[in-house]
């Protein structure tokens, strides 16, 4: 039997004469990639240059849109209303797009990044605004988010397609949620531990909490992180991996 | 005999909570709007806002992108390599065709702002990055620009259909150019001039130079300034003596 | 008798060529001025310029810091550590205090702005940060806040004199707090009953709550609204009750 | 017979989540640190952080004022009056000072970066605005500029102190200038000759250039470069070399 996933990684996040993840190291080991729009990270150097590379690297090309905060690279959550962060999805997702056409290909799904993310996770209102915008852009976008998040209900009543995300690194609660970062089990420290999560994901669509209690989850992409000096060696590993269990990379709905 | 011309207007220049110009009330005047992009003036909820108000005024929508510079309203010239042109217009442009699409029309034209339009009209090499931007965006895209600048003649060897601009209120030289800002004659105070100025480029093709001598100026749409107490008053009798002189007002190509 | 009384007015909240509030006009009405210092609102050319102006006018300079947040003009909350909010205000103060010195005079005040200064009302925690903020750029400094805020008890905790602050135009409830916006009858529009409550709160310490309660009020300082037509009017208008009432007009600790 | 220079190096020119060059690793080296102060680099975080880092190696500290240009880096030129550039100067200063006094020591120096000191070189007017601002500001503070420049001129005409600098490993021309970047031997790429000059410059006044040519040169201070690989090992072995040479480390006028 046979399995298939798609992995997807932050990329273009660097700005300016600022460097931050090793692109060009990661993209042989995704099959997505999912492009900052100058709001949190990368600016029109930057996009210009990573769509590049995702073309180089037949990696499929998603937009990574933020509240926009360089300096807290998007982790402060902002007051904003519904309307308002439909604009800002607009505006960020478009300016990709441009870069997109200008390499001759397609753009593939949106994937909100660090607050908003969160925060659409939780929150219909934001999530529904997020949906309706990536809808208007283009109907055949996909929109990924947190696995069964309200992002991912909102974008099903629009009648949007979604990749529901889950993370190799990070441990579960008994209601499928994350374990928030600031308790101590969050984090899976061990890459062995987290492979193994991964693949019982995929095989088996279930993850066991930090209680024990298995749990259903329809996992259709995996988060890697792409900065830290252990992420290409972890993405290697997990290359690995897949190969041996018969897991093939393949972007959502690809 | 009937003559046509496009009358355009630079819009959505307002941030946040800072207004600029009267947009709604010189929509009525104008066929065309050149739509800031959140680089010098406008963001996104202002951008949804302006294009919004453009289609409710069946005018056509030009996108009015300019060097990353709020604080100078993109009136500093910036030294940016043409590649970063390049890449700056692609990003610009990207972001208003979102909420052009997301308001179910399509983009018509693209006019530099401020510092780059000027840079623009003088400098071969910038000339030719925007017009192979415009091209990449969309090949069906119009080019505004100064007449008889560097700009019109890249977007012309691009394949590129053009808007030639004058100015209603700018005195010209002999070659054709403007006269600058900062020598005296530079701006035309009085109305009544302006106007007669304007009839005579488009019933005539012709405008009288400084010393006197008359000008051979193909003009494809004349630029109305949005902002002062005076604009929307000369708005109102430039359209009057348009009347009066059986010329229509039509957007470029339109 | 004879009572005395700081008007205070928010100040140099224009940015590039945006233009909010009718500075010049505001100036003769007031007794101090608190002064943006370029992240919500103002920037280097305005900050000089509107520190000229209170100088000219006699009228005594706070600072105004807020959020880094131009387009949400810092009335959007952001997350932020109060490390950093500590380290925000001395940035901000001391963008100002330069232009302070180059002006020949000393920075009289601190006050927060928009978000910031609604969340050091509530926040213990946040308002620490502040005081401390200010002790350490001027332990002379004082701190406006909101009558009987936490940001008020913590600048008394730090030994820093303050300026309660209380607002003509809102309703306060039992408790003594304003009523919150989103409710209907938070503002006063009747110019006649907000210059009614503003003279019982000088003369009397007391205010009026929506439900008819008497509140005793400790208020140093009342703030006017620089922006909007009444703006000037009710400025003028105050003024004349003053002089009837034989209200002075006196920076806080003047 | 002993020597004394100072060596400064460029510092805190991170940004959010972004870090450029390795203070912690540099600051062993030298005796003086320009630190960035929000417009090309740093932010209010990283400023705090640096001024700590300063005082805990007791290297004195400089601002390092920019034009405002975080994508840029402050490399890119832009056009703004004397006046603008005055006010700019007192802006980021001020706000430094902030932080110098918050960690109980004083501003030692201000050298302008990138494209502005590069201007401020050549520009009488420009270097005159800096000039007055660093006069306004505080006038015992040192104005550290390339040596031999306007800038330096117009420091020594408002009656302050300077800092003449030079480079160890950039070549100079017969005119004393330096050799422009985009010329093939601009760079001096051995270390070894690097520190042959620069301890020539110190011991003998002099610098050989690119023609063979003597040059006398005044130099107060040397610029270390912080980023990039080899940055930490060419200060150790410069930091040898001046123990050999017996030239001892001091901040200018220390």
């Amino acid at each position: 039997m046979s399995y298939s996933i798609d992995l997807n990684c932050d990329m273009g996040e660097s700005f300016g004469p600022y460097q931050i993840g090793q692109d060009e190291k990661m993209f042989p080991y995704i099959s997505s990639a999912n492009i900052a729009c100058g709001f949190h990270g990368g600016d029109f150097r930057v996009m210009d240059e990573t769509v590049r590379l995702a073309v180089k690297h037949h990696v499929t090309i998603g937009a990574h849109p933020s509240f926009p905060d360089l300096q807290g690279f998007g982790r402060r959550e902002m007051s904003m209303t519904p309307k308002e962060v439909y604009q800002m999805i607009l505006y960020q997702v478009g300016a990709l797009q441009a870069f997109v056409r200008a390499h001759g290909t397609t753009l593939h799904h949106v994937k909100p990044h660090g607050a908003l993310y969160n925060l659409a996770a939780k929150k219909g209102e934001v999530a529904e605004a997020i949906a309706e915008a990536v809808y208007q852009l283009d109907s055949n976008l996909i929109l990924y988010g947190l696995a069964n998040s309200e992002l991912i209900a909102a974008a099903k009543r629009k009648g949007l397609r979604v990749g529901q995300e889950a993370f190799a690194d990070r441990t579960y609660q008994d209601d499928g949620s994350l374990t928030p970062r600031n308790i101590n089990n969050a984090l899976i420290e061990k890459r062995e531990v987290a492979i193994t999560q991964v693949i019982g994901m995929i095989k088996n669509k279930r993850v066991t909490s930090v209680t024990g209690k298995q749990i259903h989850l329809d996992v259709d992409t995996i988060c890697l992180h792409g900065d830290g000096e252990h992420a290409v060696n972890f993405a290697r590993h997990i290359k690995e991996a897949f190969e041996q269990e018969n897991i093939k990379l393949n972007p959502v709905n690809g």
